[in-house]
């Protein structure tokens, strides 16, 4: 079955849950309207599910070749991509000043989520691009930006992001690629990369490279990594191509997933030496790649989201197909869509709700992104710019988590048919699985949360966040809408929960920080169960408050997250809080030291 | 990395979490004793490391062929098949009449963990044969026993379960296969069945499949059904073959994972049908069928613990040879094993204590259902065939959850490399995948547990259970070992918890079955969640009483366990006993109906 982009759930979690409405507004986002964000997700959903959707399978069937350095992507890609460009999607909130169209990163979070949706190996190549354009954009000069902006942001060529080494994955300060600086100021790039994302394909003429690499007389660590730009073809004045360049794919993964997507090994120096440009400064290449790097995780977060919807639908239509067995009650010969058994309702409740949790947070991610860089007053910004990165970690890892989790289910509601490719939920199983493992796995998100950013400013960012969540369940307790059942009862208890273990974490992420990150984990959880919670009846409420005809059903969503998910927050407490020993006592128990 | 099996791990689980030590002083397994119990996994294990592990890459990169009806296994499978029999490893437990060794099922049970770790998709085939054995012994006529038994026995052909048929999954009572009654006593079957592991095979010169079908004056549903032997090739007077039976694969599964083993849709009739034999007395194959899958089901929850062991002993292996990233308070150039950091050991931590509750849980199956089949007091017998009705469930769901559980951990432990096929981690992800669905999917068994498991004589099965585990906690509480943390009250907890859940359920079972239905799922984890914790917590202190020198590791598992796991149940049983109607309204929340 296809894709259908659920637009009516999208704008709510944009406008309300994440708070979209509030910043229009306050007028940080000018000119910009809801209605225009409803139209271009409306036209987004069409593009998918005409052109992308349709290829999610023959990509994952076909997958890619690399012959003689030269990779050829599944029937139909190259095209489908052509399509993407002159859509102008690849330009959706791209810089006006190189061709972009400037929408909110908001709108282009949503797209995102639509295009992982539809085909999540696709998808991938534009997240890198978009990556790229902003460590250019904001650390590149102004000759550089000239050369390659305008072509990467109508996606003419596409961009990748080059960190791993096989000895350097999350330690990226371990790479060893050197680079050395030439008489005309270029430099010379020698070294291997591995796992790089789309480092070649047909799909474009050219593709940027942007490559983390040492100099000779650099720093140990990250703080001797430099950005460089390294065109697969070198660019001449007038913007021709010119020669190729020393950078090759010499390998290609043979994954679990994302089979249509080639993830390469990328050998520089065979030839002399790729050319590459600084970007930034010479060793503050970690501080541009964390600029790619924080856009990425939101992106691969709404990865998580759109395989999870797309695994959610097709188990929802499957579930109303499938007939097995009688209801309760019932008698007498036929049988009835697996749908009436409370056991399947309880499987497609959890996929959906959790969905919609981590659709809430990834938008309000990039709805705090959009203020921390439109809004007028600094203040604004330095708060916004504050959520933005306390929401970082959670949009990807949660969100992630949950991405595997709904395959999961997606694969068991359809029984025996879901461990047979054909079926197709298996392959967003497999396709999910590398979304909680790159761009930082779900444990260095987990630790980044816990120590980066609850610590960063004694906790403020997240007392700031609990207590906007403290105002929705306020909100919930007083509606008195008893189709809430217990949900303001159990996000208050949740809300509590959480505070208790924040405040625990802080007091050990600098006198005991091996407790602390013992229990980074199981706290992302538990704030993502609490957070999805909340936002989730916030989400409820304004359907209430605006009338919608569907608002019970937001109700009930919002119900079954408080009443089944976010109950787990005390028992997740108490994991943080008194387990930490018995984690410590991994050497003792596993290897007998 | 190969396998390893973890004999004394499974010792202490069999001897003291699974009882087998307390039914051998009994006398109810006459003069087996510990000792050979011991000497048999170790020549187990040997087996595995040396013939099956190597074969499991072959087989999950090679798959199987079908070929004008015939299938090929992968390169090297016909020849350890072959010393599979002839080693003995087939007859395990068979019955002594027919060549069996007539071991204990407990020591069976710890052999087909041992060969699920070594290749899962190996060690499906003999557990299918061992079910036919099953049924066959149980409710074959003499003369089909005796032409028969031996062989499969043996291992010299193998048996298959043919139940489902696409519209007849989980709903065995919509099967159609027909089968008509010959003047000569035989049956002409004709229809087609799918999902049929190793239904064809070139491992052994003959198969004897097992096929339900439906005569043409039965009843409609489950009550209509008759089980039937159908042998792939006639067999003579002599014994020798005969013709070709009218019974084929006519198509294999592509599958996400169990590449090597065979998913066949076999089809009878072409030939004007299939020749079968009755196995009981006409429309009571349901009931012969049942005999066979609860040791099936009990067989694919040790696939579980398998496949789980061997995903952590990969993740243990790499996580100490990986090396990124310092340990905290490390400082200087170099790098530490992955193993120490706490999000890692967390990791590492949980596969182990899950893997090591599930076995338990299996093997105290295994030994509850020797003691119904072995004990001379009726009474004894009685209670032990209610434990293991009880269990049975568990072992089946729990188990297979936490294959695919740790398994995903697997993966994530390897980062990148988890992604890539190579490195086999996610083989077993894919492996596992299977376990949670087939022999019931773990819905099946939740509603089982539920409406009749725990309803059955009104919860008593249940309280004589929950009374034992009580036990082991108070041994927890009076140890006074610091080492415990809190186990003895988290347990505690988790104990009364799940009291409290199961009275909630008990009265629900009849007057509000759909309410009782969608706690199934949840029941069972916070079941599972305290049973897997007080039988660990019961090992670690058996540990210390024997003066075990790993009595300090067990020890830690279990507090791990108990205050990371067992810490869950209240949250499960709020959900249990709170949710009921956020599950209901997944009409209105997911059709808008």
């Amino acid at each position: 079955m296809t894709y259908r982009a659920p637009i009516s759930d999208m704008l709510l979690s944009l406008n309300h849950g994440a708070g979209l409405k509030a910043a229009l507004e306050a007028g940080h986002y000018g000119d910009f309207d809801a209605d225009i964000a409803a139209a271009v997700l409306e036209e987004a959903g069409k593009f998918a599910s005409d052109v992308l959707a349709p290829l999610n399978k023959v990509g994952d069937e076909h997958g890619i070749k690399l012959e003689d350095g030269k990779v050829t992507t599944a029937p139909g890609w190259p095209d489908a991509y052509k399509r993407w460009t002159e859509g102008g999607w690849n330009a959706v909130s791209g810089p006006e000043d190189f061709g972009g169209q400037g929408l909110p990163l908001a709108i282009n979070a949503a797209c995102t989520e639509i295009w992982s949706a539809a085909n999540v190996a696709f998808g991938l190549c534009p997240l890198l691009t978009a990556s790229a354009i902003e460590a250019l954009d904001a650390h590149g000069s102004d000759e550089l930006k000239t050369i390659y902006l305008e072509k990467l942001v109508s996606g003419e060529w596409t961009g990748t992001m080059q960190l791993t080494e096989p000895q350097a994955g999350s330690d990226v300060g371990a790479l060893r690629t050197r680079a050395e600086k030439q008489a005309d100021g270029t430099y010379r790039i020698k070294g291997t990369k591995i796992f790089i994302t789309y480092g070649e394909h047909d799909m474009t003429d050219n593709i940027v490279h942007f490559v983390l690499a040492r100099l000779p007389d650099a720093p140990a660590g990250t703080k001797g990594i430099s950005l460089f730009l390294v065109p697969k073809f070198m660019v001449n004045a007038d913007g021709s191509l010119g020669p190729r360049n020393d950078i090759y794919a010499s390998g290609v993964e043979h994954k679990l997933g994302m089979h249509a997507s080639p993830t390469c090994t990328m050998t520089m120096g065979d030839h002399g030496g790729a050319i590459g440009y600084l970007i930034g400064e010479e060793n503050q290449g970690m501080r541009c790649m964390f600029t790619m790097m924080n856009q990425a995780r939101l992106g691969v977060g709404l990865e998580g989201v759109g395989v999870a919807d797309r695994a959610y639908q097709q188990a929802l239509s499957y579930a109303q197909e499938r007939r097995q067995g009688r209801a309760v009650g019932k008698k007498g010969d036929g049988s009835d869509a697996i749908f009436v058994h409370p056991d399947v309702k309880r499987m497609l409740m959890r996929m959906r709700a959790q969905t919609a949790a981590a659709r809430t947070i990834c938008y309000a991610t990039a709805v705090a992104i959009d203020v921390s860089t439109r809004a007028k007053d600094p203040k604004v910004r330095a708060e916004a710019a504050a959520r933005a990165a306390l929401l970082t970690p959670m949009a990807k890892a949660y969100s992630t988590d949950i991405g595997n989790e709904v395959a999961y289910l997606g694969v068991q509601v359809h029984g025996g048919m879901g461990f047979i490719e054909e079926t197709g939920a298996a392959q967003h199983y497999r396709d999910a699985r590398i979304t909680a493992i790159y761009e930082g796995t779900n444990g260095i998100q987990a630790i980044d949360l816990v120590t980066r950013k609850l610590a960063a400013n004694g906790g403020a960012s997240v007392w700031a966040l609990l207590d906007e969540l403290s105002a929705t369940v306020k909100q919930v307790e007083a509606s008195n809408d008893p189709a809430f059942g217990t949900t303001g009862t159990k996000l208050r208890e949740a809300l509590e929960a959480l505070t208790r273990t924040s405040k625990w974490l802080l007091e050990r992420v600098a006198s005991a920080p091996n407790d602390a990150l013992a229990g980074a984990t199981p706290y992302l959880q538990q704030f993502g169960a609490t957070l999805g919670g909340c936002l989730l009846a916030s989400e409820a409420l304004a359907a209430k408050a605006e009338g919608l005809g569907d608002a019970p059903r937001y109700v009930a969503l919002a119900r079954f997250f408080a009443e089944n998910i976010a109950v787990q927050a005390g028992a997740l407490e108490r994991t943080v809080t008194e387990s930490a020993e018995s984690v410590a006592a991994a050497d003792a128990a596993l290897l007998g030291s």
